[in-house]
Parts: C-alpha cells; sequence; structure tokens
C-alpha cells in the first residue's frame, strides 16, 4: 500500500491508487505482444492467451497461478468489483500494467471495454496423463470449427459437471477470443486435451473407456439410453457430423429426435441436449 | 428457353444458359440496393431482406412467393443442385439478376460464397391474429440481443415442433444475416411476430394461454414439470434473464439446473433444453 503515498505524482488524480506509469502509446512493445495474442499462431507460440472483461478476469484469477499480468485501463474500469479485484491482486504481487483507454481498445473486443483484461497461460494436459474417474464424463469434439460453438460447449460442459474436453484434429482454438467470450469463463474450469482422432481412438481402446457418439445414423433415442459412466461423448463438426470411422470407434450412438423441415441441430445445441440427459441419468 | 439462343453474345460462354446481362458494376443502383439490406434500417423499411448461399435459397424457394429476386453469380455458382435450382424456377418465371463474382462479393458476407443469393419479403404476423391450436407451443423471446443466438434458437424451434416465435421488446432483428444464416433456413418454416411484452401480456391473459418461463429463480425442476398444451415458453434476456414483472406473467416457472461454477446457461442452450423437454412430454 505504500506506493499509493506517490500518487499526487501521477496522471489520473483520480484514480490516485494506479502509481505505475500508465502507457499511453499503443505501439509500445510490451502493447505489440498483447496484441499478438489476438492471433492464433501468436497464442499457439507462446502458450499465452488475452482474456478481457470482468467477468473472463474474475473466473481467471480463481487460479491465480495462471494470470500472468493484468492490463487495467484506469480511465474505464469504472466497475467496484473490478476496482476490489484489482486492489486484492496488487496487493498479492500480481504484475499489472497500465493503460490509457486509447491504448486498451487497441486490443479490446468489445464496443464498450471494461478496462480490465488479463494475459493468461493456456493449460495443456497430454492424452497419455488422462485417467477418466469412475463418475466422470467428457466431451470429445471432432473438428468443430466455429469458436463461439466451441466456447458455448465449454460454457455447458461447466453447467453440466463435465469434467473437460477432447478437441480432436483442425478443431478450432478454444483460446480464441469469440471462444473465450462465449465460454464465460469456462476454459478456466475445462480440462482440454488436445490430440488427433487416431491418438484418442488409441487411448479410448487402451483404456477400453466408453465412447458415445451423437449422430442422426443412430439407433438409439438419446432419452432412452443407458449412458456408462465414465463416458466420453463424442460429437461431430458442425458440416459432417460423425464420419463412418468415428462411428465405429463409438460403443453406441445416440440420436435426438428433429421435427420440421430440420436435418440437424447446432452443435453446441445437439452436445447440451445430450449432456442434460447424462446429467439427469447421473442424478 | 428460347432466350438461350442469344447465348454466344454473352461475356460468359461456359455459363451459356445465363443469356441476361451481367452486371459488372457494384455501383449499380440495383446492386446498392441489395447491398443496403445488410442493414437493419433499410430491412425495417423496405420489408424485405436478403438471403445467402444455397441452404438458404433453397428454404426460401419452399415458399416462392416470399422470393423476389434470385441474384445469380454464374462464376460462383459451381453446385449441380444450385444450378438446377437456377433453371426450375427460371422457367417458373422467377426474376433473376445475373452479377459478376466482384460484385456477388460485395453483397456477400461469406469467405467462399456460392454465387447464389435472394431478396425475400419478411413475413410478419399480427398478434392480434394469431391463435394457438391446443397442441402448438411457441417460444416468447424478451430482448435477447445476439443474432446469432436468435437464429439458433429458430432452429431449434424447428426441430422440435415449435410453431414460432415472439419476439418481445428490443430482440434482435430475425432477418439480420447472422440471424439467418444461424437459421439455417428456419426464418421461413417458423411463424413470426414482434410485439411489446405488455401487448404480449395483455394478448396471453385474453385467451388464457399457459405461459412457462424458464429461470434461475425457479422453483419446478425442468424435468418435473407437467407441461400443458398448447403453450408459450418465455426466454428472458442474455444478460438480464426474466424480470419480476416477466416472472408475473409466467403460470410456472422452470429451472435448468447447474453444476460447476456456472450461474447461467447461454440463452439459445437453455430455450434447447426446456423445448426438448416439452417435445419428449408431447410424445
Amino acid at each position: 500500500m505504500a506506493k499509493q503515498h506517490h500518487s499526487q505524482t501521477e496522471r489520473h488524480q483520480s484514480f490516485s491508487v494506479f502509481s505505475d506509469t500508465i502507457i499511453t502509446n499503443r505501439n509500445n512493445p510490451k502493447i505489440k505482444q498483447i496484441r499478438a495474442l489476438l492471433k492464433r499462431s501468436e497464442r499457439e507460440r507462446t502458450g499465452l492467451a488475452l482474456v478481457e472483461g470482468l467477468r473472463l478476469v474474475t473466473e481467471a484469477l480463481r487460479s491465480p497461478q495462471r494470470v500472468r499480468q493484468l492490463l487495467i485501463a484506469p480511465e474505464l474500469l469504472r466497475s467496484r468489483h473490478g476496482q476490489a479485484l484489482l486492489q486484492e491482486h496488487r496487493q498479492k504481487g500480481l504484475p499489472c500494467l497500465y493503460v490509457s483507454s486509447e491504448v486498451f481498445q487497441s486490443f479490446s473486443l468489445k464496443d464498450n471495454p471494461q478496462g480490465i483484461a488479463a494475459v493468461v497461460s493456456q493449460q495443456w494436459e497430454q492424452l497419455e496423463q488422462v485417467r477418466l474417474s469412475p463418475e466422470e464424463f467428457w466431451v470429445a469434439l471432432e473438428a468443430v470449427q466455429d469458436p463461439g460453438n466451441l466456447g458455448t460447449i465449454l460454457r455447458t460442459c461447466d453447467a453440466t459437471g463435465c469434467r473437460g474436453v477432447f478437441l480432436l484434429d483442425h478443431t478450432t482454438d478454444a483460446y480464441d477470443p469469440t471462444a473465450l467470450r462465449a465460454s464465460m469463463g469456462a476454459i478456466f474450469s475445462q480440462r482440454l486435451v488436445k490430440t488427433s482422432f487416431q491418438a484418442f481412438a488409441n487411448w479410448k481402446r487402451l483404456y477400453h473407456y466408453p465412447v458415445v457418439g451423437a449422430s442422426d445414423a443412430a439407433v438409439v433415442n438419446y432419452r432412452q439410453a443407458d449412458y456408462p459412466l465414465p463416458m466420453i461423448l463424442l460429437m461431430g463438426s458442425e458440416r459432417q457430423g460423425l464420419s463412418s470411422e468415428q462411428q465405429t470407434l463409438c460403443d453406441f450412438i445416440v440420436g435426438i429426435p428433429m421435427r420440421g423441415s430440420s436435418d440437424s441441430l447446432n452443435v453446441s445445441i445437439a452436445t447440451a441436449v445430450v449432456l442434460y440427459e447424462i446429467l439427469h441419468h447421473r442424478g
């Protein structure tokens, strides 16, 4: 708290708590590095990601060891909850970078930025290390393309008590800003594994974990199925659904009835309908 | 078909069927009008909308009286199904406008445009005219903001046999390009009513239609509820859920259990979970 005594010399008197320098140049090298995290290639190179907004930063701070740096625009951070969060984590020694609202907007994707963001480290588990506990269920996604769908699935996974998600083959990046936003922070509570379908298939066969697919090729209605635990729910991509090879890996396949002219559901909807059925069976 | 004889004079010999002039200037007044339909204000002024891609145009053509004009970029329309569709509706006398691929891209929102789009008339019903048949269920959305969510809800409505959707208060535009795309064409099969919550509440009370809300304020688990028919499922906005006034209108309110750190579901997910429960009860 001693730092507060320097506050009178600072640019923003009304934010006397922010005694550190405020970066006002959007071409500052640190800011460039932060902005680069909006690109998948840079996220993959560094293993870092940028999360923005009070909700996501709050969720990230539940695992404080994953937060590398807080990014604060004092002019924009009006929320009391946000200010309290900042105070608390500053006191714990978490590095904070203060930026002008213009600089903040240079990496913000929100229309009305809340003035709080964080650089976090990504967290991935190795498939070889993953073992399922008796009561667990997971989701495996084959080549899901839309980051909004992926984020929404992560959010639903969290809500249904799903333990984690396997991202198979060319599934979109879970740390994409759109995925992060749609996940509402569930990315920080779900365990994540990135692997190929082939490696996943080998792992499943080695440990005999039941895999249940969802597909319109199903013979079992999702309401009539007897879901084993542990299990993994395998969902196909938006366009293709499950290929015949993927279907072959499944212990059984459930179908979701459809009326009207529909021949398919959005993948995040289909995943949610089956996950809620599993949650119900699990009781 | 006589027009085909002129084809040798046309720009694109390989598309000899396209004997009409091909618009190559993106500032052509007709093209400007089409592009203007990407804006909500212009859609509301004209009562028209622009649908793009084979899937949406196919669904639109199931109600051919709603399609004002087909927009075709011969260079881009490679799909046989698309070409057959075009042939069929040209023969029926549907107006077609042929444009260069550059002009098509000037109003296209797709990365890889399929070279087929249509100007369609919006279709809205007046609340006062709407009566529910004994077996029907509808959805009412209060101020849903995200067009992707709205489109996904329309798609799920179609899949579950829901009859239509009430868009209350400041709900986003169902004819927004993102909503159209997410609806996968369900916009053409769902009945749509745009009204205020207040008018909806008066109408519900007049005809005694049961309204079931979904909210975390619920005391009834969505799996234990006894859904009446006809009924209307009322869903709140992404941020606010159902206000106390909206809850008061409901005959009862169902809740969806949540685990993990989640305090809410995406509105399109919550809607789907309850709609599939209603579909199951309806049998």
